[in-house]
Order: structure tokens, then C-alpha cells, then sequence
């Protein structure tokens, strides 16, 4: 398939609260949501959170399996672990995830929708909350 | 260098069978045939397994480190290591690694090729197999 | 918000030298000045490190962190595991933490500058040095 068009360019920004120190925050209706407003037929959609103790991930959404996410984000990424940034300010761990998990991630837009998996939802994640105030960028790129 | 034109989108979709839990299939030769069947000079190429248990990455296709990268997800995603998401289905630690590695890579597209290291392999994982059915959406943007 | 118009590409490539053999190098500013030099008002800047041994990230430039990141990767991605690929080259640990890592890292651009939070500085992450010739590729696309 090859389509042909004038590029178009969509942005919407959520502002989330979040509630205690790891959280995850399903954002996957807000993200279709913005595609659908678009109008943007065939493309892409970046969702990107601007912080650097925050990520964004895709997964399934099942109460056992975000319990899961954290436990495993505090143990591969553990706080009070002796970090040389935690002199300064006591969130090395959170930065350290945000780094490496990746605070974007970025899906095909085909025939007007988000090309993602019946279980890929997708979630902000609190890594250094609770914060009143966590940004999620959504951009919809395309013809 | 700049360039100027209609934005123009390719889809092309893989369809995978994975014969073992764990396995990387290369996926180099479609992805840069996709490049060139679209026929577009410049802009991305996406790669994304619309799949929760799944990952894509790109790394050197050699034998033993092929091996090295199954052991280092196993390791850091350990099955059986009483994830609640396992009552319910039992494979939590494959959720874990795509959530984390991520189900996406992009890369630029210059002068009709794709940019990419000579070791830059490109892998869909399988955390998960084996499976009959693994999808993977290859999209080019751009003009 | 919807802008409309022939797409753009323009592209930026970095050539630089790493001193040891895991380092950060923050590449902020010539990102930045990519999408200002690019005339793109609307669109998506990607970073790409054309390599299977370096990673790109994206964190706060502190200097107590820039060493947390790498004792994390060290952690994370040990040296002198018993990895199969160092039989061949002794720098496994590095391919897995470009696998896993990954070497892309994409931001959306609006009204002409990069949409990134305050403490989130671009870093090549060399994990396989000294190199006398690391590749980044900046691309802007949009509008």
C-alpha cells in the first residue's frame, strides 16, 4: 500500500496526578482518542512523557501484571542503593529507569487507528511520585 | 540537506511462526526490502510487534550472541519467580521484557536505504513461543 | 491542533571520539540546533546511533548520575559473564546493552524546537570504547 498526501501534524498534551511513589497510568483511551482527532489517516503517533523519572511502556492491562511492572522497575533499578546522585537528590533510582526503560514510545497509525496489540495498553509510569503535575505528549504525524 | 514533498506511507506486515519460549528471528531482509518496495527517498522506517510478549531490537546476528541476549533476558526477566500476573497466566516474564525492551525500533531512511550499523541486525524476540501467529508491522513515512 | 503542509526531511550527522571505555557524551545542543537549523516547524527528531555496541539515551546532566548510569549498566550488562559472543570479541556486555538499551531515541518537534523536559539532556552512550569514530545521525522530519 502507498498513499500520497499533504503531512499533517496533531498534538495533544494530558496532564496526569499521580498518587504515590510508583504508579502506572493507563493513558491508552486518551491516546486513541487523539488519533481519532486528528484526522490523520495513515502515519504515526509518538507518545512521549518530557521527564526524566518517568517512562512510558505498552503493555497489558491486568491489576497482578502492574504490580509485576513496579516490582520489577524496584528491582532492577533499586532504590538507596548507594547512587552518587542520591547526595543531591534522593531519586537516582527513578532516573535510572526513565533512561533505560525509555520515556517514549511510538506506534503505525493505519486507516485512522493505532496499530497496537489487544493487550497493548499504553501507561505512564510513576517512578518518583506522588506529583501533581506529569506531562504526556501525544503526537499524530501523517497524511 | 533538506528536502521537500509529499508525505508518502508504506505498510508491509510479517507474518512469523516461533518454534521454541525463546527465539530471534532476523527480520533484516524484509524490513530493508519494505524500504526499497516503498519506493520513499527519505523519512523513517518503524518496525513494531503489535504484541505484549514480544520485543523487536537490533543487534549483531551472531551465533553465540544471539544465545547471550536470550540468557540476559532470562536474567533480567526471570520466569517463576512468583509474579502475581503467573496465577492468571504464566507468562509474566515475557510481559516484563516487552514492556521493557520495548515492541518498537525506528530508524532514519536516506536516499532510499535504511540508516543502520553494519552490526545492526534487526530481531523480532520471542519471549513467549512458540507461536503460530507473530505479527510484525513494517511502515515507511516520509517522501 | 493540526498543521498542514509538504513534508520535510533534513538530516545531521555527528561524528565523535570516546576516551574511555564506558561514556556518556551529551549531544543536547547539536540536536538542538539540527531542529533549528532544519527550518521544520512541526514534526519528530530522531537520534540514532548507527552501532550495536553504544546506546542513546536521554537523562539529567549531573555528574554523580552520569556515573550512576554507568554503574547500572555495568549491573545490569556485566563484563566477563561467561557471555558466548566474547569468544569471538570480548565486548558482549556492550551489545546487550545496545540491544536492550536501544540506539534510537525520538522526540517531537513544535513550533520549530524540541519537545524534551528540562532534565532530559540527549547522551550517546558509549559502552565499547575508546572509539576514535562514533556515528550519530540526527534526523528532523515534518512540516
Amino acid at each position: 500500500m502507498g498513499v500520497n498526501g499533504k503531512v499533517r501534524v496533531y498534538f495533544k498534551e494530558l496532564t496526569l496526578s499521580t498518587k504515590t511513589q510508583y504508579e502506572l497510568i493507563d493513558i491508552t483511551y486518551e491516546v486513541e482518542k487523539a488519533v481519532r482527532d486528528s484526522g490523520i489517516s495513515n502515519g504515526l503517533c509518538i507518545i512521549h512523557a518530557p521527564h526524566a523519572t518517568a517512562a512510558i511502556i505498552a503493555n497489558e492491562n491486568e491489576a497482578g501484571l502492574i504490580q509485576d511492572i513496579i516490582r520489577s522497575i524496584k528491582e532492577l533499578y533499586p532504590r538507596n542503593a548507594g547512587w552518587k546522585h542520591d547526595i543531591i537528590d534522593d531519586n537516582a533510582a527513578a532516573h535510572l529507569g526513565s533512561a533505560m526503560i525509555g520515556s517514549t514510545r511510538i506506534f503505525p497509525v493505519k486507516d485512522g487507528r493505532l496499530v497496537r496489540g489487544t493487550w497493548q495498553n499504553i501507561f505512564l509510569v510513576e517512578m518518583d511520585g506522588p506529583r501533581p503535575y506529569r506531562r504526556v505528549v501525544i503526537e499524530v504525524i501523517g497524511e
